[in-house]
């Protein structure tokens, strides 16, 4: 079982080879999810926004899930091509039933029946990833990263012993390798922690797959797909309570550059105007993240700081400005800060060792970076600090919490 | 109902205008067709090829079927935006049922009720044309051109008034322009002379798309998509009785320059031989066009020559040398002689004016030219000359042939 990030012709040609040696090595009942070609489902968004920026969603989800469709016959053609019969297969025919929230459908049910038939056939079946259909056969995408949710969903769904996904790079790492030093493969997580580092920047994976690979207990192992070695993975699982006792304080450190904060000031306590304010937000489907509101007594001035993608910058101020208007809100004044970048750490072992929180700080201080906002929770602690000192910051926590690789 | 190429995004949103002008003008049962955007179908087929050049007609259909899909999502989202209701509908949603001949089926049945479901609920439908499914929901394609096919399909199930395609060109012309001085648009057409100008190398039309206007008696309106002028198109229909005996000698010339001519001799006379050879060849899929068999008497030699596309030459002489061999026929000699075109001149009028034939021998005979192969129906006469002089031959027959525009 196994969901495919099918990058380019020589990646699906070796994705062939390795279900090849699955199929030799006995394993009979495979089941490959692919997702688009690299570039392809930008390709296809920006084509619909060229056309009409507008485009209901029912005819967007049409248009962008053409690449799942290809990549998945293609793949069903590179399987003939090494000897294995395969068919390539889509959400229609599988009976891959979603809700109708076009272009973040959620996965309702999947009709098994169909990869029976095929594995009866002495077919490997190749289903496209990232769509599916509503109960009126309208086609329906999963969102970012859908593929990946396909494949754990369809994993569940067959009752399969894991969820594999051949991706470009060889698993989650405790830090982003490209900027951290020491950064190293992490080869066991427990899904809570894979689930706070996909929320928290980490891009290996996308939050759905691994709540839905976390609720279903589905075991997810992320590789390389031109790894030959089989040990080179991350496998995220549920660990046992033993296994938690043991796992590390912090099993990484992730990154995110693509936030902004927003102060908001000038305006007196008054009942429900703040959770008006955010309700407003929330209408754009822009998420906050975090919230910081510092007031000493009922007398100082309102002050209230939260952070949101960089991306949503501009709608979130118009939607405040409006907001203020039509409640009068003459003085309400409105920052925003961009050269910031959110720090993690994250681990089950937060939740037994204390003094994280502290010595975060203090290693911090001692290098002279200043924390603009924290949050925290039982499995991790995140930090806003400067843009420039991002990398730095990762780099420290990653010294002082990361346990160095063994071999 | 209009099938409509899809060239580009400045295409699509030139046919969604036309679409508008034609809703505001009062046509409110408007069905539209897509073809894939130009180059995509292409981009497809050679995808697949690169992975597997032998994969499966079921996964080769589901590749090479995306680009209408894109397309009719991207038709709908451009109709809404010039503030039409729409939504693409594929195959599958539609019960557009073919045959399972992959990559050249047949449309069976076509279930309207989405259709006329769409226009109650105020919505132009945009169909991806190209492709059908079978009764157990397999992607099929109806091959090159099925894009007009399937409009030319669809509007005889929807019983509408007339398919319109819009296109790269303003409709089929008395010959190539580009080749040919003089040469125009051909305003009125009867389906007979059009599937034969399609047959004989005429661009704009499929021979499918013709013939299926023709069973059902759907007049095609082929017209410039960028065009603001209604008369100016190619309308093809069938003629009445007087329209027939009114229709010119000759109402195109064509032009067709993929040929290649094989001369087989060295065998003797015998039963089945010949039609055996012709049974290898066509087991292949190749169509062999015009057969000589030049025979004085029973005891000169066989000599056959034949003419095909010019791509399927080297498979021919394969297959003919390996019959050869089985059949023991040591003396066989092929020869191959592909610097040839095909110049033919269509024409109603042809059945009832005597001398069409020995005008046009005489008029090439007075240029040089010289006629290699020849053959005739009753609406058309086909000559095999050198390539070199086919672009000549092609104007001598337009010169002499064709009325003039009157206009």
């Amino acid at each position: 079982m196994g969901g495919t990030s099918v990058g380019s012709v020589e990646r699906i040609g070796a994705i062939a080879e390795r279900i090849k040696d699955q199929v030799n090595g006995g394993f009979n009942k495979i089941a490959v999810v692919v997702s688009a070609m690299s570039g392809e489902t930008n390709r296809l968004v920006d084509l619909v926004r060229q056309i009409n920026p507008q485009a209901s969603a029912k005819n967007y989800d049409m248009a962008v899930s053409a690449g799942e469709q290809v990549s998945a016959a293609l793949m069903a053609a590179a399987l003939e091509r090494v000897g294995i019969k395969s068919r390539g297969f889509l959400a229609y025919q599988l009976g891959l039933k979603t809700d109708s929230l076009h272009s973040k459908a959620r996965i309702h049910s999947i009709d098994t029946a169909k990869i029976s038939d095929a594995w009866e056939e002495g077919l490997i079946p190749v289903i496209a990833g990232f769509q599916g259909v509503t109960d009126e056969m309208e086609i329906t995408t999963l969102g970012r990263g859908g593929s990946d949710t396909s494949a754990v969903a369809l994993a569940v769904a067959l009752g399969a012993g894991f969820c594999e996904i051949n991706t470009d790079v060889d698993g989650v790492f405790t830090a982003d390798p490209r900027y951290v030093e020491g950064a190293h493969l992490a080869e066991l997580m427990d899904f809570e922690v894979a689930l706070e580092m996909a929320s928290l920047g980490s891009k290996v994976l996308h939050c759905r797959c691994v709540e839905l690979g976390a609720k279903y207990n589905m075991p997810i192992v992320v590789r390389n797909t031109f790894t030959k070695n089989d040990h080179r993975r991350t496998k995220i699982m549920s660990f046992s309570e033993e296994q938690k006792l043991e796992a590390p304080v912090v099993s990484g450190i992730t990154l995110d550059r693509n936030i902004a904060r927003v102060a908001v000031s000038g305006f007196g306590y008054g009942s429900g105007i703040i959770s008006g304010m955010f309700e407003r937000i929330a209408k754009l489907g822009i998420n906050v993240d975090i919230i910081v509101h510092n007031r000493s007594n009922d007398d100082s001035p309102m002050r209230i700081g939260f952070t949101i993608a960089k991306i949503d910058t501009d709608q979130s101020v118009d939607c405040l400005k409006s907001w203020a208007k039509e409640m009068e809100l003459n003085d309400l004044a409105i920052e925003v800060e961009d050269k910031l970048a959110k720090v993690s750490a994250v681990g089950l072992g937060m939740q037994s060792h204390s003094g994280v929180a502290s010595r975060t700080f203090s290693v911090l201080a001692e290098a002279g970076i200043e924390i603009h906002m924290i949050s925290t929770s039982e499995i991790k602690i995140s930090m806003v600090v400067e843009e420039s000192y991002a990398d730095k910051a990762a780099q420290i926590l990653h010294d002082t919490f990361v346990v160095p690789k063994s071999n």
